[in-house]
């Protein structure tokens, strides 16, 4: 099978979240690392890619230098990955959607609902895949817990409990790092801070596990480093459409908690828990039973849970490989197979929706708001 | 030193809280258990207590005779335990104060606010120790974490974060059940199920660490299952006096969590976790540092912490020793030796407080509301 | 029912093993202490035993004087605990019962196999109840878990994996503190240090739960810090008399480890693990199945772990009511009610033998040897 | 930089090794896939060979043909991968490093002593790479371990704990499953079972950790399923260099654990634990302080460890990224710079010393036998 191609947007030395897409892209053999564009500052960007194997002509500068050089190839990559800043997402996504490149978003897909809906259109026009990297949905044992539920293993959902809470911006004397301080920043990161940084990966975590959207919420904020002018810790209580009550929890302030990404779903007839830091087990109650533990890797998972493990049982697979359980599906997504697992533009707006309402739900003293797009509504 | 004479009203054959009662009192040698009026039947009553060593003369029928007879003698008992239904600890208490008895009373203390004023005052009035059985707060490792908090080792609390959500109530084919039923049924638990259940303990808990008082919140409350008039699962976001943020959840209906009981609180220098199910251990993380394990028994805990730990290191020691903790501290403070530590008629009072502000707030779409009772304005 | 009366040699103040028996005894309103004889220094011994509640013509300097007086009174006690220091509870354990006396003599039972042959003969003959505080093995989940292997619920069993290892002895600057030091002194240990201390539970935990008996062995012993005699660190590998293969690991210096007691039992057709840090789980794991967490006081339970549970599912039990259990199966005994779960002298022979065994394969570099007493080859 | 070119020997279609090998070599994109000969029946290999994007030409029916291709070639492959049946690793990495080849051989390297030194020899002459792939070596927190070993943060090492035990060879129904059986069978799997499949991991951990060498040892065989020839549970007692005693558990019929493999190590002044199936945490304690939990990705780690971690802390990496921490060193090694953490040919001829020493001591009765291999005398 012929290798992909496939570009990098962002992720420049240093970045967290560079490592993490070429080790997904590459780690299956699936794709080529074609074409970059890795650094606002366009030689350290172009030298980069080189160093990592991109071809010199493909080193690009800019998104702008690469988009206009790959829609000329003939050879021209077949995705590309935007990893750049938050507030240029929507652009570059855009951008390249219409100009027929299968795209590969970060999250927050963008700034605003109007982008987000603004997305979901033009990678409807444009009839390319466009996916936003909920990573955490690929993960094996989270795609079992998505299954069950389905197949109703767990009965009707009741509840929906998550979090998203780690203490890494605990330290109030840290709290001027330029690395840090943009997140509680508007004039960076808009109009919410933890919260649209880790909070809509829980959210999206509930609505795809539960296979239900979010409908309504209400928000609790609090800045607790008082220089912060968003929020670092968030409370918001939700109501999904086949009526489920969600409950979820993110703080930056959690000293302790490393990563602190967890889910429980409980059902009429049973219980799931599972926690980001030991990713590999999901835990399952039949109501009246004895808690069990499945583990990635056992005889008799579903299908999506099976496809997406490498290795055999207890041999723990990372975050890198969540990652690359992605770009599995876009591979095959691309090649038009269907993949109902990949996280969509919908989700992305949706996303953008609860972030809104929860900032306004918040202003308003824990008023319940709409939390759905307009165009979803 | 001669034992003090205990009595214990309600845990009956059967009862979960009246093994707990008697292992508390009797386990470190401290009280005879001398009388006893343990069933609403009063021949089953005094049976039972015969069996459980009860003289048959002090083996009564109801509290109204027990009250009767032990005025009147001169061995009269000490301390009296209340732990009846719910709806007639405010009577019961209040009779055995004013007639001049040391109280244990079980949670919660009242059905309203101005009986758990009430309380207050007669306590106060009658000269005699008065204690709410808030047990978790016994705990050597809660104690220690409290002793930790006072002494500044984690900074200013920022955030307290505490669930207490079980599934015992979780299977609707059994939602019938009378000993479930009745938690959800107003005639017989009030305003309020889960909240008022198993939410107030923790809710005790994060002020009993915190050494801070509840002033506002913010409360969801849903019932998962559709008969139920009373909630059986509720988040209550709060504040407190110093500024704390609050988050509870409480729950009944998740399924697979059996006891499910645990707080988190975190500072500008540290943070703070246990969880009643490993109660032996507190986890400690301080900012920039290592997660560490602090065990019950180990060298240099706080003084509380010390005195009511009872064997070596890593031999645990469970609920029933955290009972007899507030036993303990009773015997204490009857012999009029200091005992910050125990839960006092205002934290009942608190407790009641709360639960209605959840009612109020969770019927007004989760609007902020004062939670304190009136007295404590 | 009559309280049974009960008496206390040794555990005198700030004994480490003192505290569990009283609270063992007292916990389950089964006993009145009313003797003792708890220090070598009469006037101490009897100040103590006062301040806890004994009164002062019972009150014993000694267990001769306690013997000889107790011997005589109509309100005798009913059992006697010998907790005093290891190589004197051959000779109180054989008195007492001579002496028609029911008696709970701590581990080891005496310090050569001879005596401990000499205890099974002395205890058959007497008609009394005997038995050694293996405690650990009244744990309810300990029962369990020998209750499923006796049903059959894991097949034969083919192999048994216990340890117990801590790190308390660990510190070489410590190594002369009177408190540790003794262990590794053959004049007051004997001929083994951490085997006969520790080892000795695991290895009676595996033949109680696998209910069968240790035939042959194969040990390594250590002295990991130079200036210890005795062993602190050993390994012992046997067979069973069913085939059973087994291996054990006991260490005093393994640091980090703070009780480190644990069992695992495989069979054809499951397995069971077990860990007294958390006492109340067992984790059993069908062949080609998932694993499953056992709790304490969950439906279903063998009638030996319902019975012995005090507290509903979830509330942990600990150390102190273990203790408790042997207590109350005494109670039983003592009133005529078999109670097989308590270990015996026979037990307390065989771990002698072992312990001698041990020593003797050790010298031999690891040859193995029979490993019972004498009067049960 | 260029990427090296890198042939994969054995880990055809259905093969565990050989996924965890490609995703090792393509993860971190300094790979090329150019080559291999992935099964022994000729087309079957080639056509796998091709689905994974290897060019038709460099598709081989076996190692001989690509033997042959390959050291004729300009642009031939810098790296051979040896992942073909056990009896087969010892000629081909031979013919391969003898032909100029750099060599990642599977373990175990040989089938026999002799066959060892050989490979020892034959890659000091060829002055080319040659490492074993005992890849749990390369976890991020291993290496950890090891550099805080070797910097003293623990002391002399008295005593280290491995385990490496799973259950699933376990179901004696499943016991004549061809994948089973061969490795129970003397025909297939040599002298040793167990020990020469898991056990050898655990043996080089320990030597890896502690920096020393197992110079004798005393084992304790035992075939607990009767059809096997081979034992499926062992017990090996070593002795190291510096006076460390050894403990080492392997076991496949360990039903319910998965992995189950670990490691303790315990010096003068701390202890450190780590589990391969939270292969992202260390577990430290401090002689007479707290247990604290090291996590990859933190602050201040070991050169080492800091270096092989790629992603954020709490972020779990897992077995398929240790393999590719291996390829990480080789490609380094293999550009000249010094890599001292890859498991060497010295490694894979202690192994199969440890591997014929533990056989004759099981077969002498647990007879202390020297196991090194007559070189390193």
């Amino acid at each position: 099978m012929t290798k992909l191609k496939w570009g990098l947007i962002g992720g420049g030395r240093g970045s967290q979240i560079g490592p993490a897409h070429r080790l997904g892209a590459q780690a299956d053999g699936l794709y080529t690392f074609a074409a970059a564009a890795l650094d606002h500052r366009p030689d350290e960007g172009r030298a980069y890619a080189r160093e990592l194997g991109v071809a010199a002509d493909r080193a690009y500068g800019d998104w702008q230098e690469m988009l206009a050089a790959e829609r000329g190839r003939d050879d021209r990559v077949d995705l590309v990955t935007v990893a750049t800043p938050n507030a240029t997402h929507f652009e570059i996504t855009r951008a390249f959607l219409e100009a027929g490149f299968h795209v590969l978003c970060e999250k927050p897909m963008t700034m605003t609902v109007e982008e987000g809906e603004e997305i979901v259109r033009v990678a409807r026009a444009s009839g390319k895949v466009c996916a936003v990297n909920y990573c955490y949905s690929a993960y094996p044992m989270v795609r079992q817990a998505r299954a069950m539920v389905r197949a109703g293993e767990i009965g009707k959902v009741r509840l929906v409990v998550t979090s998203f809470s780690h203490g890494h911006h605990g330290d109030a004397t840290d709290a001027d790092n330029p690395r840090v301080r943009w997140r509680y920043d508007p004039a960076m990161a808009g109009v919410s801070g933890q919260f649209a940084d880790c909070g809509i990966h829980a959210l999206h975590m509930a609505s795809f596990v539960c296979d239900d959207q979010v409908e309504t919420l209400s928000a609790d904020f609090a800045s607790t480093i008082a220089s912060r002018e968003l929020e670092d810790d968030a409370m918001v209580n939700f109501r999904m459409g086949r009526g489920t009550v969600g409950r979820l929890w993110t703080s930056s302030v959690a000293i302790g908690r490393q990563h602190g990404f967890d889910l429980q779903v409980f059902g009429e007839t049973g219980g799931l828990r599972w926690a980001s830091e030991q990713p590999n087990q999901l835990i399952y109650t039949p109501v009246g039973g004895r808690t069990q533990v499945i583990e990635k890797g056992e005889a008799g998972l579903s299908d999506d849970a099976a496809r997406l493990s490498r290795v055999a049982i207890a041999h723990p697979e990372g975050f890198p490989l969540a990652v690359a359980n992605i770009y599995v599906d876009l591979a095959a997504a691309i090649r038009g197979e269907a993949r109902d697992g990949l996280p969509t533009p919908a989700d992305g707006a949706r996303s953008m929706a609860a972030v809104f309402a929860a900032v306004e739900s918040a202003g308003k003293g824990g008023a319940w708001v709409d939390a759905r797009p307009p165009m979803f509504r």
